[in-house]
């Protein structure tokens, strides 16, 4: 049955305006001012926002790290990521040197398949370049419509890549039409720091960031976009964290390279003293990069409102803190990496941003939605309330106050770093392709719901006009 | 009768699909795929793309300058605007010091009013700050919708106002809800310049370039972003031309400054060498700034690509080569300073930006439409294709190709500066506000059709939601 | 008689060395180990240093300002230098617009001729060019040995000369072979702010620095810079305090250009938070550009170190706290500018800088006195303890612990800006010329015993050997 | 027997002044006008500048390279240098992954003890930081007065060394009072870029240069810089060719970091074109970096002039173009990297700094000699014509003409990269310790003559009084 959206105002990475909506097989078909609604399902969204669904081009599910696995898989992570308003995640498909590349994929749609409530795709880790590598990464571009592939500069002797691996990613990645994504932090200077602090006898959560100073995330940076711009080819910063990465970043975009940056919520409203806290409660807020002094925000937020930074993911790994942050209880380095974001990333955004005027919220949109999808080959299927889209659709309440909460979230962790922050604005229902995940704030999905994602080329042809990337 | 146009692909700012667009009462009311039309005037845009009207933010139309008045007037310069694919003007009101305010403006109605076919506003400019001005300001604000405020830092003893003037506007532009632009020169460097120039025979057009160095321009420009800084107001920096300003546009803007620029399509096109063309031919290319070296080019593009630079307004300012532009022999300081552009700049965006893939087409939107609309607080009135929004649409064959010419422009003087450029894409028909201004390549408007437009504050509320400025 | 200073430790700008020193006819004649002194004064400088005389380029004795005149003259003025190792001064000569150029250098001749017991030179202040300025100045160069011009950017409609005067200024000084000398704040600005803090009522001592920010210094200095690289002339920054400045004088010096730097030792120990003393003590501290946050000292120590900065000048511009800073009680617009630092400039600079391992006991000589001289054709007559110069020298013990206090100083006024501060070493004994100024801590010399120099051009030949400036 | 030089004009890096020099027991002992020479050995020194040696802080004798061997060893190197005014070399010490140090020092001392004709010193390589290497190094500052240690960011698989490497390198060099030099090139990229050049045909000596931009040198310069400042250690960035990498190190200097950096005279005199010399001729030119566009010659002397780069080495690496240059015909990456320059950095630095008017004449000591002095340990017994210091003087004839050439050079070498450069200024005689060298451009030393420095530590006290370094 058709389904039309009435009242609301809908709002896209442009526009503002009030506007029923008419969704016909997951698609929005019409839009405009009092239309026909007889034998549809009308829903009313009188004071509402209408926003594109979000969409978090950064998550890491059921990923296995230092021993143990990120706590939220595809099931408790996508039924959180529709509460807060996201409908389509990108997960990060590790890889392991030696292995075919396709071994992965198969891994990550083995974890994905039948539990994801939304619509995913994957970037893939790119550790190593050979000719083996060289000769399957078309082909995954091709029959996976995995377009993004992601390189480390850091976690030295575990992930980390060297310069000739990222300089030949970009090279790969300008001839296929692909997106290179890097986490810059220097991992030879960490490595080394870390094992200073652990010999000095520094062992608490807070030389996690002690160890990783913003200056290596800035020098990793400013190489990675060098490169970048050397090889002519496209770059995406994920979690930029500070002024330094984000000053690199600038230089390299008004050079004309092709560089984009993604920071997170975490970074723009958490600080490094989340670190100290006692009862080694710290290690609620061990990352990386790590969170930085206060004063880093404020270039964080220049820097989404001046276009430098253009996206903003949620770097979601959980982790609960009994049972496995506290393995890192003595030895920071063995606290396990990550956090849940994936729930509260858009409304966090929205009421840090837009209500506290940093932002509008048509830039809003556009950071949490819209150019995630032009950047990762998804737009205009996803990304925008558009004739022709997926009616992937937030009914949003704009002034709604409330408190984020462990008690009252749906990730499977048993903490929440936003704990107590009180924020305006929350999602009431949530479409996927014209299905209700959310209805009312109650989830009425069902596992397997959501679908898996070919992704387009950085540069695409869509079916219906040429559209370009953001670039 | 409502009309109907059928087969078109929307381009917005943000979007790119194919769709029917319903005009009612001179406004959008619906956009859907296959909409019923009975009834209705059906307009077929098959292989056309549907542009919200071009806005040109910056024009001279029957403008004094040097002792002669700019050629084109509201009427013939809205009709080329028109043929041009621009449907809204906003014109330079200058004022006199010791003068009402209000005098030059209506000296800017009685010039416009019964001539221009499109949709027209005024900036006004500020030569003096004193009581009487700041008591008129709010004034202008409320009665007539000026919402915009000029100020020179150039043309020495003329209309060049000095750094205290300058910030003084900023500081009464943020507590009004205003915008000052400025024109961005050092006049005290040029004005000794250009003496020396002349005191050692110096006296050909090419002169004119010489004696107006880009590093001045860098210089002013600098300075007045950081008054705007300091005064935590906000600024608009009209006519960019070269790499100094825009590094120092982007300085400002990544510390946060609001801070926004402007370039035109001369300077993406052309060059200093046209100065030196023989038989005072480059006094045809005499304007202020000046053409600069090729080189500034690419920052100019790097700068549209990556966001710095927001706008490309045409700094329409036209006078004959043959009977204007020769009152300059033998001194090119009597040159008219300005050239013919109103027309041209869409087109030559389209072709050198779209066309060439420096920028793509959604951005070409948002750089010659929907940005001056949101700055100059005429969104979402004008600047895009969106239900409820004045249906200015330009119906545009993106590929055919055509010589720019003299002969076949519609402006009013005996020369156009891009003579013999080679463009892809012409505007076929374009409506203004539901009424067809040219169809099918003809003019079927007529004067006064144009209506004046009462601007809202530079950070507004709309009647319909709330809508935020671009910052 | 000749002299001969025996077991002390030469520093220069560049040596370190210990050697036995012959001074004849006033001239330094010979360094050698062990050198013959029969019929020679011995002078015994066992444990000290030997340095160059300090040459303070920049000071404004017995100066008229604001309704009063600067407490110290030529007399308790240059008896206070002597006393801190200062054996060189160059004072502001200041000009009024419509008056010959003569006329105020003669004003200074009559206040010093009689009264100072070191050399001094003057610096001419230009407050307007036309042609009867440009007439004098070649004369006042060849006539007068006067090499170095100051343009004021502040102090709008009292000092202030616009754009077109600095950069005509610097034009002219390319052309006769002398050095620009600016005061770098936008007076424009500071002017506009300075009202509205009083007419907010805002009148205390705090406010001369709040209405000043480091801002519009950077802006001025940056401004001042370009045109100096402009006009490919030579330009030296007075009194630079901020972060902001130091930034433009470097960027400019990377391009190539000719731009030197001069701080204070008033910006390097002292900041903002003195303007707030209780009891209106902040007057004390009322000088411009006003004292800044603590953090811009580092930038400042930072350029010296890196050689951004070449020198630094006292300021030296005296005003009693009792009956002249108290005109300034209720409106701190009519507190006299200035502060008394000829004296502790030097020992501040030695204790702060090469006590405190900042810098080198070399590059303190460079800085307090070797560029001096060669930036204002001085050298090789002054700067320096080499065979052929003026012996100059000042016997300094580089062990001794004092505490600077007005009770102790030797200058005219009545309170000391760097009061309690404690120093380490200590200027033993002062030769002028081969005669002691001061010995073992005595005032030995007398009013008139200075001479009046003659300075070379900003590159010059010396009449022995060719020496190129310090550029 | 004492010497004395007399009617010469000094110069030191601060003065210029004319007067006798007397030397006894190799060691400068008075400086003065008209010094009784009765019984000493009179030098007549008319119309000559009197220098202190040249330092050259780079060289490579008898260095293996590529399977060959660089053509001048200890003996012609050190020969053609003293003719060249040079009086000191610092010889790059290279060590074998898992050999001990000390075995590499034994090997250079084997080569140079009985062929050096004037002083040298060793810096040593670092290729690996392990537990055997740190327990070594205070051995080697202790016992061999070796104290810089180079680390190799370029040569992949060969002499590069990771991150880590390089910054523990500058954590052990803060702690032991030891300098760190660096070759800042992006190996990794350089691998890849030169492998693909390679695979496509392009085997030309030009493409040595276009596999090696200048791009990737400025990344590791910043690199390398900003490792530094994080160690708070100190950095001597050798062999600098391009603008990028002067502004990494004039950002890190503005920051306060302790960089350092140096140049060559083949930088600031030839460019890139000359590796496209026909008939394999470009092979002359091949080292690395390579040489750079013309352009970059005016960052690198204005560098100089504003004293962010503070030496010139010569990176002396000689090869014959028959026999050993040849060995890649046909692969660029078979030519033996460098090429033969310790004669002539000397004189193209004066004639191309000094008498083009680029730097003045003290500075042009600074750069070439008493700068290097101050960096490496060696000052004040070498770097300049001072009490106490080593009588290591070049008579300097500054207004002879000549061209540099093959034919009359003094390296081993078959080919002279300055050919056909015209000069002005000569060495005519030079003396090391008190005795001739060189003696009216005749050799007149023996092998052996020169002596092994053991240098002192970054930061040290000298035997006569407290000096400190350069910083």
């Amino acid at each position: 049955m058709k389904k039309m959206i009435k009242n609301g105002t809908i709002i896209t990475a442009t526009e503002t305006f009030n506007a029923d909506v008419l969704i016909d097989n997951g698609k929005v078909t019409a839009i405009g001012l009092d239309l026909p609604s007889a034998g549809m399902e009308v829903i009313d969204a009188k004071g509402c926002y209408l926003f594109p669904g979000g969409i978090d081009p950064h998550t890491h599910l059921e990923m296995p790290f230092g021993g143990t696995v990120s706590k939220d898989d595809f099931e408790s992570g996508t039924i959180a990521a529709a509460f807060g308003g996201t409908t389509t995640i990108i997960d990060f498909c590790l890889t392991n040197k030696g292995e075919p590349l396709k071994k992965a994929i198969q891994t990550w749609h083995a974890k994905s398949k039948d539990k994801a409530v939304i619509d995913y795709g994957f970037h893939l880790m790119i550790g190593e370049i050979n000719e083996r590598v060289l000769a399957e990464i078309p082909q995954v571009i091709e029959e996976e419509g995995i377009t993004s592939f992601k390189v480390f500069m850091a976690y030295k002797n575990v992930l980390q890549a060297d310069d000739e691996t990222l300089f030949r990613t970009l090279v790969m990645a300008k001839k296929h039409g692909a997106l290179v994504m890097v986490h810059a932090e220097n991992g030879d200077v960490i490595d080394y720091l870390t094992k200073e602090a652990l010999a000095a006898g520094n062992t608490d959560p807070i030389y996690h960031a002690l160890t990783r100073p913003p200056e290596i995330e800035g020098e990793a940076t400013g190489r990675a976009c060098l490169l970048a711009g050397l090889a002519e080819s496209q770059l995406y910063v994920v979690h930029v964290t500070c002024a330094e990465a984000v000053d690199k970043i600038a230089e390299a975009r008004n050079k004309g390279f092709t560089v984009y940056g993604e920071t997170c919520p975490q970074y723009l409203v958490l600080d490094q003293s989340a670190l100290e806290k006692p009862d080694f409660e710290g290690a609620k807020y061990v990352w990386s990069p790590p969170l930085r002094e206060k004063k880093h925000q404020q270039a964080l937020w220049n820097a989404l409102k001046s276009g430098q930074l253009q996206t903003v993911g949620s770097d979601q790994c959980s982790f609960d803190f009994n049972g496995q942050k506290d393995l890192g209880k003595g030895d920071f380095t063995k606290i396990p990496n990550g956090g849940p974001f994936i729930e509260d990333r858009f409304s966090v955004l929205f009421s840090e941003g837009v209500k506290k005027g940093r932002i509008n919220v048509n830039e809003f949109v556009d950071i949490v939605s819209t150019r995630s999808a032009k950047l990762f080959g998804l737009f205009p299927q996803k990304g925008t309330i558009a004739v022709g889209s997926d009616a992937d659709i937030v009914i949003f309440d704009p002034e709604i106050e409330r408190t984020i909460s462990v008690n009252s979230h749906h990730m499977a962790v048993d903490y929440n770093a936003f704990e107590g922050l009180k924020v305006t604005g929350e999602p009431v229902s949530v479409l996927s392709r014209g299905e209700f995940v959310i209805r009312d704030k109650q989830f009425v999905g069902k596992p397997g719901m959501g679908n898996y994602l070919r992704r387009g080329k950085h540069v695409q042809l869509s079916n219906r006009a040429k559209v370009e990337a953001l670039q």
